[in-house]
């Protein structure tokens, strides 16, 4: 798996921003870093807008526009003076109204270092619910507004993850990829942390490739809470990383762990403005010796026992306290003018033998410290989840949280990489900028750690999901306009129409009769057949495939379930359901003919199960019983193992009351009990078979319902399911999950993904760095899980893989079994701060009703990476369907309109996929590609590839200047030869490009 | 009664601020003045310092130098903005922090009229607890410290009184004559402000005379609630208020009430940092139509209705809007930045046809306006008291809250005067300056309106009275220098020393048993023979008088009651007591020779009271009963008279629930039903006779005693009560009242001073501008008593008239009788903002324990004024101890020590009160003398006096300039030749000054 390289300066770029703004560290001394600071969330109890202008002050009292404006002022000040800004965001909202002379004045502030850009991404992501393609996509958009406004002063240096509940080892690959210095965190484990602070482990180099060697560190934040607590004891909080296997030293990163919190010591909270939550009440220091209240003695001789007690948990001579936290700094002027007295006198006591020596500082100024300590740090493999603070209080509720939203924001990437593929393609040239950069940025915004997760207020749910609505329609004049482009630019009246509710089986185009030209875009780098269903009210359908031949096609009712939604506004009562053949990177347009004859259109035939019966698929045999449900699976072998599903559900732990105040929420999963309530209230089924498939409706219950589909030409089992409004009429909040139980041998071990990536092996009841003491079976063994989660037996030799839709959580509660939790309802805050209880309205206020879906492999161990690794990009980059009306015949469009398209002269190799295409700054465009496979997990599609980017792209590109990242994509070690560095002479290798300056490459192993 | 002029500049200095940096007003539109400004308690729920410094946000956020700093940056960012200040004790204690840099750019803001003084003075003083002496100090020290710092743009021209609780007709009055332009004030009552509104009078012009005719309004706030409803009522919030009937046109003055309070509108409260009381919770403007919370057209909308609403209750097209309130803008910029863009578009919408005119403006701005308007207002006589906010919420009970805390600041008053003189007739000539600025900043600091008037927390009345003592304590060294200096400049061994619990019969050094020389000296400009009474623990006393004559002297025993008080530390089971004679202005030593032979000490007689009997005083007799009490007396002219007194005590109203939620407390008086409880637990008494006195012993209940004194050489009968702790063991709250009733005939009218100078008529369930709704008997018929209460029987021709040793409340509830309240203790908030209960602990925890003095006089009514004038200055200005001991004999003393002093060649004339004697600026000094009889109250000494100033003073003045202030003492028409202006040429006038530029006079009629 390569190296995914964001958007960086030329190394050749002469940098002005070295060190030299940082302040003495006196080698003799011991040196307190205060870094000043503000943790902006995008979007938490308010919304965005509400943050920044600082509106509604009821829910909290937070203004980011006046938290840069005073930053600003404080910072002209004094110069001696720091401040680190890290969610572009809100730092690109407030530039934009800002007078070219303040712009200046910021300008300098950046270059002179005493404004500095920390972590930089559009928001400051999760690290469970956040895919790492929307990873890429929100921290290169940050970058480059920083990059585009301050040149190299403005490119941040540092991860500073300071508030994710639990930390990725992803995020660390893709942040040490990115170039970053240092990672600095603070949400560890309670555990973890007692033991790295016992050990003075709170710190460790991550060991930099010499490739990325300007940087040094990330600062980030939430792990499990024995993880943390064994931390702290051991002083493991800072420590060595190593966020991937295959980049060697050019993934390992210093990382620093913060022992209390991101807030300033609670001595030294001068924060006047504050909010309800960081109030800063504590005494500004009183110089003046007349006054009775005089506390200077006092406040310094507390500060430097503070400092002393707060050193032992770190190896070097060097400390960090934040100066800040939530929204702090809305006026900044108190909170430095402190500051600048405490420095002052704290300083003023070296001459009556004091060691201690306190200046502004920011994390690169500390980078710069350890590195003159010379100290050798202690190393980590293993990632920060899950994230606890105390025994019961396990952050692994919000994996599931808002299931809703998690999937609408998986849409919205989908529909952004589309839309941005199909502005390249059509040669957009700039012109579409601002209409993508909409769904640009609310994508940013939506991977921020308390959007994505579900932690938000319902309101700020609400907003997230209308202004995706908002920014995805704006992207959709592009999609628009770009496949008209293609499809026929001398037809001015082509229009393609998007139906948003397919999902639900509702498209009031397709519920018309008219005929239609059914364009289905693939933004997958590879070929692909998908089924596609459309809501008809009408089976009098010929579908034609975009040569004009026939399709067969099934016209199957649409279950239940669905017709009963409650939002779904809709007549259809049936789909129109036929297989289409896609280009890679490109479309093909189906015709459906309307009010003809039914010529090929088979209608489903459906029957009430009340027998056990079997369904094949390709080469596999899934035994039912007697109600519909899933009983046994026969695999190619012969070999019958159990396989069984329930839908289950924990009773949520809704208690404030006893010891531990901590009921489950939008954070916290809290469950009473570890053992499941199964719904027994007797399924009942029906088969509905097709041409080439046969579908199971099953009725769980009045609020539960399944759809489980096995098509003969494929042997991925898919499960849909409806699940919602969760009843808490018996004042009961549930945890509702899906369970898989098998009898496989996988002796505690699973596999979850991180972030869509890496597979990472999992292990019951059991941390990798220390003794877990296991308080809640359930809780402390869930797991993020963006797409997948596995088990194996390898005695047997077979692997089952789930794939979702979201990000939910998973785990393996029992041997053989895998769960996935599909939904939570909640009538308690978790106290983490949301305020509210994770009880979602839904639609009608009822509570909240959602689809999902799942597709499950059973194979081979060998074979299952090949698998599940294409049908998750089937999924991630599903295609987009796009319908425009025709008024005359089905020849004269395909006369005149073309009907089939790639952007390649070929699909991508098996293993590379296409990550990034987009237009990019004028007229360069920014490219990634990556070996998708992870170290020998496929025989084949493991192992290096080759790929001509000569001729790749069919479109003939303009513009002089291209942004093009190309990745080694063979891991350390996997070949003796070509997992070594190599060097590749651009301008032989392709002829049409021109090379210019403002070309990039990368080479990284 | 002549006009007090505070220290204002030559009107020859060219003036640089005139109006011309206010905004344009436009006479079509409704001009809306947005006056952003700060209120800025010095001293409340925290200490000056905590306010200042911002600490202990626990009680209240509130940190004045974060305002100052943060106002000036903002007006500094935006020319167009303006800011008033108020509080110069805050101003100069922040000023005195900044560089030079910002200094000069804050003088630049001044001179440009960005940033505007108000009021001015050292703090905004309390109008009914606070001495005329005190006020003027206060103003004259503010006022000085801007006229230092800023020349003449940084003198006040408006009165702004904004919080105070009702109103002083001679505060106005004082206000005129510091040459302000207009009053603003806010706290009416609530009827006279709705009567007001009604009839657009809520402003008025105060016609202001041709003399001081650069200046033109005053605005305060606090009056009856009534009287505030009915002004509400009336449109007669701003009204002429006629001042003084002396001064004619001088004293008349713009006022102008505000009718919101002195906050800013709801909708616009933009306070970013707020405090627990007013937070700003209005959203700020959002105008990115793009956002979801644009709101520019709906606050523009709100904000044109609501000005138009608004202007109804006044007359002109100006309305002014108070833009802050209680320590606002902290945080400035915020507040601005919305201000700026609501300026901005309500003035955009001129062009869609509005007619609303929006700009930043200060008071003196607004009276440019209201110049332009050239309307006539209506005019009012009377005061603005008491104050009500409610049917059941008078502002009565402040004028008794704290009693110590009154009588402490009373002497501090007194030994600052003490203190100020010393040093100039001891010529200091600057060397005490810094010495002395601390009890005259203190002193300013007490006259605020929530220290003198008891309302603040009781750590911080605590903190008002160390730091008086501490203020007292440095001024002690400048007493002690000085007056050495004028006993025997040559003895350097020459030590006074101080005895500060005199007032409890308790003095280290008088009970030791050392030869002592006392001296006594007495601040007032007329000769005075006080009864000095000094604490021993031997009766082998004998006193020399300044020439060495044996003087006749008494031991007494000391009161049970006195000797019982918690906090007295003494050994003193008795007092040696005897009259000393003092030169005015100066002093006389008196010598104590202990151990010696009991030569002329006469031992008191005491004798239990069993029988009804009388004593007589120089020409009356004072008849009491068989228990000791006051029964009746016969007057000079033998009519007998019904004569007694009770202390009695209302019931507090404690009760939070009902309709009204009013209890009584620090600010309210409310009493449970309107006849107090007697205490009728049986008088014992004692007799107790001396050489010319006689004493009677009262014993009225376990806390409460007195003892009344009668002399055979005067006829002010004296009462020093005793009284504490209030006990509240039946958990009722108990007003503390001393009743004197007897059957003089005074239909419902009685007499109270303002501010210690003028007397006021006052009439019983009667206001003279509105129709009172008697709603709380005693409350409402409360007024404030700084020195006097008197009532008349014109038909006898009799007045009866009572002073006190603090300010308290008073009334005359039923005919014949008047009372005034001496202690409170209350068990619950009044729910006004100090969240505690007036629940004084006292020096033990046990509750307070206060000792207090009443000098009653019964005269005709021609000769009431000469006996409390004369005795009301004898209190005032009483005469300063302090003790120094000779180891010689006392021969030796008298050759080498000068006993007796006066700063004067002879006394003043009886009706001539040097009120200010202090050194000024480098070697000029303060001089002011008042004739302080008022027109018509005494057959002689309301007549105009004729003073040479030649050879006045005995000291040889140092330095080439003085500031001397003369004052015209005849009361208009008074007299038909010298109530006219007079020209006075002061070369020929004074022949040992030397005058020049600096010398100023102002003589005004």
């Amino acid at each position: 798996m390569g190296a995914v390289v964001l958007c960086r300066p030329s190394p050749l770029e002469p940098t002005k921003c070295d060190n030299s703004h940082c302040p003495q560290v006196d080698p003799k001394m011991l040196n307190i870093h205060l870094v000043p600071h503000t943790h902006d969330d995008v979007g938490w109890l308010k919304t965005v807008d509400q943050y920044f202008y600082g509106s509604r002050t009821n829910i909290q009292k937070a203004g980011v526009q006046y938290i840069i404006d005073s930053v600003v002022q404080s910072l002209l000040r004094n110069e001696t003076r720091k401040f680190i800004y890290v969610e572009t965001a809100f730092f690109w909202k407030w530039w934009k109204l800002q007078t070219p002379e303040l712009q200046e004045k910021v300008k300098k502030l950046v270059n002179d270092g005493q404004l500095e850009f920390i972590n930089g991404g559009w928001c400051m992501n999760d690290e469970a619910a956040a895919h790492y393609q929307s990873i890429v996509d929100q921290m290169t958009w940050g970058h480059r507004r920083l990059q585009d406004t301050f040149g190299t002063c403005g490119i941040p240096k540092i991860g500073w993850q300071i508030d994710p509940f639990g930390h990725s080892r992803e995020q660390a690959s893709l942040f040490a990829q990115i170039g970053f210095d240092g990672l600095f965190l603070q949400r560890l484990d309670y555990d973890d942390q007692n033991k790295r602070k016992a050990e003075k482990r709170m710190e460790l180099i991550w060991q930099g490739s010499d490739d990325l060697g300007s940087f040094d560190g990330l600062f980030l934040q939430r792990l499990d809470y024995d993880d943390q607590n064994k931390r702290k004891a051991e002083k493991r909080m800072e420590l060595i990383w190593q966020g991937s296997d295959d980049l060697g030293s050019a993934a390992d990163m210093f990382t620093h762990a913060m022992e209390m919190g991101y807030g300033p010591p609670s001595g030294l909270n001068w924060e006047l403005a504050g909010n309800s939550f960081n109030q800063g009440n504590d005494d500004p220091i009183i110089d003046d010796p007349e006054s009775e209240d005089y506390n200077v003695d006092k406040t310094v001789d507390w500060f430097i026992n503070y400092a002393k007690q707060y050193s032992n948990n770190y190896a070097t001579n060097n400390i960090l306290f934040p100066m800040g936290t939530d929204f702090y700094y809305q006026s900044a002027e108190p909170y430095f003018k402190n500051m600048d007295k405490l420095i002052k006198y704290v300083n003023e006591r070296k001459a009556k033998g004091s060691n201690i020596n306190a200046f502004y500082s920011t994390p690169t100024c500390y980078m710069h410290g350890i590195h003159l300590s010379n100290y050798t740090f202690t190393t980590k493999k293993d990632d920060f989840f899950p994230y606890a603070t105390a025994p019961h209080s396990f952050f692994t509720g919000y994996f599931t949280s808002r299931p809703a939203l998690k999937r609408y924001e998986k849409v919205g990437n989908n529909f952004l990489q589309t839309c941005k593929q199909l502005d390249v393609l059509s040669l957009g040239n700039g012109k579409n900028e601002e209409k993508m950069t909409a769904l640009r940025e609310w994508m940013g915004v939506l991977q921020h750690h308390d959007a994505i997760t579900g932690t938000e207020s319902q309101h700020v749910a609400d907003n997230y999901a209308l202004i995706l609505y908002k920014s995805i329609e704006k992207c959709k004049s592009v999609v628009n306009q770009s496949l008209n482009t293609l499809i026929a630019k001398s037809d001015p009246t082509l229009n393609q129409l998007f139906c948003n509710a397919l999902n639900v089986s509702a498209c009031a185009v397709t519920e018309g009769t008219d005929n239609l030209a059914v364009t289905i875009y693939n933004p997958f780098g590879h070929n692909v057949n998908p089924v596609i269903r459309l809501p008809v009210t009408t089976k009098n359908y010929k579908v034609l495939d975009p040569k004009g031949k026939d399709v067969k096609s099934d016209i199957v009712p649409i279950p239940p379930a669905v017709l009963n939604l409650a939002e779904r506004v809709s007549k259809a009562k049936d789909e129109l359901v036929f297989k289409a053949e896609l280009p890679a990177l490109g479309f093909a347009t189906y015709l459906l003919k309307a009010n003809g004859p039914q010529n090929g259109v088979n209608e489903a035939k459906v029957t009430k199960i009340t027998e056990a019966f079997n369904i094949k698929s390709k080469s596999l045999n899934i035994l039912f019983d007697k109600t519909g449900a899933l009983n046994a699976i026969q695999l190619k072998d012969g070999k019958v193992v159990d396989f069984k599903q329930n839908f289950e559900y924990y009773k949520a732990h809704d208690d404030h009351s006893g010891e531990d105040h901590q009921p489950s929420g939008a954070y916290i999963l809290r469950s009473d009990g570890d053992t499941p309530v199964i719904y027994e209230t007797g399924l009942q089924s029906e088969l509905v078979e097709t041409s080439d498939a046969k579908e199971v409706y099953q009725k769980v219950n009045e609020y539960i319902s399944q759809v489980i589909r096995i098509s003969e030409n494929s042997d991925v089992i898919e499960l849909d399911f409806t699940v919602g409004p969760i009843p808490v009429d018996n004042k009961i909040g549930k945890e509702i999950i899906s369970r898989w139980e098998t009898n496989l041998t996988t002796n505690g071990l699973f596999y979850t993904d991180a972030n869509g990536r890496q597979l990472l092996e999992r292990k019951r009841d059991f941390r990798p760095t220390w003794k877990l003491t296991v308080n809640e079976e359930i809780a402390g063994n869930y797991y993020p899980v963006n797409s997948r989660i596995a088990m194996k037996d390898v005695k047997q030799d077979i692997q089952m893989t789930v794939l979702n839709d979201r990000s939910q959580g998973g785990s393996s509660i029992k041997d053989g079994s895998v769960e996935l939790m599909v939904h939570r309802r909640d009538l308690f805050d978790d106290v983490f701060g949301v305020a509210e209880a994770l009880n979602e309205p839904g639609f009608d206020g009822k509570g909240l009703q959602i689809m999902g879906k799942f597709w499950i492999h059973f194979t081979s161990i060998a074979e299952a990476a090949e698998a599940h690794r294409e049908t998750a990009f089937d999924i991630l980059m599903e295609p987009s369907l796009t319908f425009a009306k025709y008024s005359g015949s089905e020849e004269e469009y395909l006369k005149s309109h073309k009907t089939q398209y790639s952007g390649l002269t070929k699909e991508l190799p098996k293993n590379v996929h296409l990550l990034t295409l987009e237009q990019w700054k004028g007229s360069s465009y920014l490219l990634r590609l990556e070996h998708f496979y992870q170290q020998n997990e496929s025989q084949t599609l493991s192992k290096p590839v080759t790929l001509d980017l000569k001729d790749l792209f069919t479109i003939n590109w303009k513009g002089s200047s291209y942004l093009l990242r190309l990745e080694h994509f063979y891991q350390q070690n996997e070949s003796q030869t070509l997992s070594k560095p190599v060097t590749l002479d651009l301008k032989d290798l392709f002829t049409p490009f021109v090379v210019t300056k403002a070309v990039e490459t990368t080479l990284s192993a």
